[in-house]
């Protein structure tokens, strides 16, 4: 785990907050290589499968040819929902490093932690990464957008 | 719940088996209109998300220009993994209709069911429709397979 993955993944979500996404942002990383780099795009693709988390592991997959990306980690900024926290699975992602918990839509650990579930390919989990950074940016985001 | 829909999903599934794909096909309804109709294409695309039902959620919303599809149904030939039963909640799908279950991967009552938990947009379940069928073309997909 290294912090800077995580300055990264707050410079995604970043760019998001200004086209008016809900800024979350996401990195792959294997090998100390970033693979890609994304923010939430729901708003901008009309998807709601665009989250930052899926963009990030579809783009990094594309990258190396091969749908299973063992041995990468996926840093974000928000605990992933469920289908983010499945895709990881999918992905065969090692470890998943996230900033802020999500008490409305966390899989990981704040509505449940469906990797408690046997599940094949389940990462390991770190949370609390750069957490008030990760925060405060929802916060203001929403804040502003109450206004 | 109609079952044509089933069927066309089973086509589907039937046009991915000969691409090589794990046949598993799923279609978007709404108001009596099916807004997609997908299979699942992972090696095809070397995408870990292209699964039947995030493709055929991604097309759904691209055609209605809302990544909100509430009243929609969403029938899947296979139980939905957690990715998928996530993706469904963010697409504001009201119905999953699904027909054979999955003990390695299903999220809707196999390894767990995710939408006994507090999280938010959670579809309605109708499961084992037109079950065998859907069963029997993965079983003779892996059978051949093995070979």
């Amino acid at each position: 785990m290294n912090e800077k993955y995580m300055t990264i993944a707050l410079e995604m979500a970043k760019i998001g907050y200004k086209k008016g996404e809900v800024p979350i942002g996401a990195v792959v990383v294997k090998d100390g290589q970033v693979l890609s780099a994304e923010h939430n795009r729901t708003e901008e693709l009309s998807d709601p499968t665009a989250h930052a988390e899926v963009l990030a592991i579809k783009k990094a997959a594309e990258k190396l040819g091969d749908f299973r990306l063992n041995g990468a980690q996926l840093y974000v900024t928000l605990e992933p929902c469920p289908m983010c926290a499945g895709a990881a699975m999918n992905a065969r992602i090692e470890e998943i490093i996230f900033g802020a918990f999500d008490p409305f839509k966390g899989a990981l650990g704040s509505v449940t932690n469906i990797y408690t579930f046997n599940f094949p390919n389940k990462p390991q989990i770190y949370s609390g990464v750069k957490e008030k950074e990760c925060i405060t940016l929802l916060k203001d985001f929403f804040k502003e957008k109450r206004k």
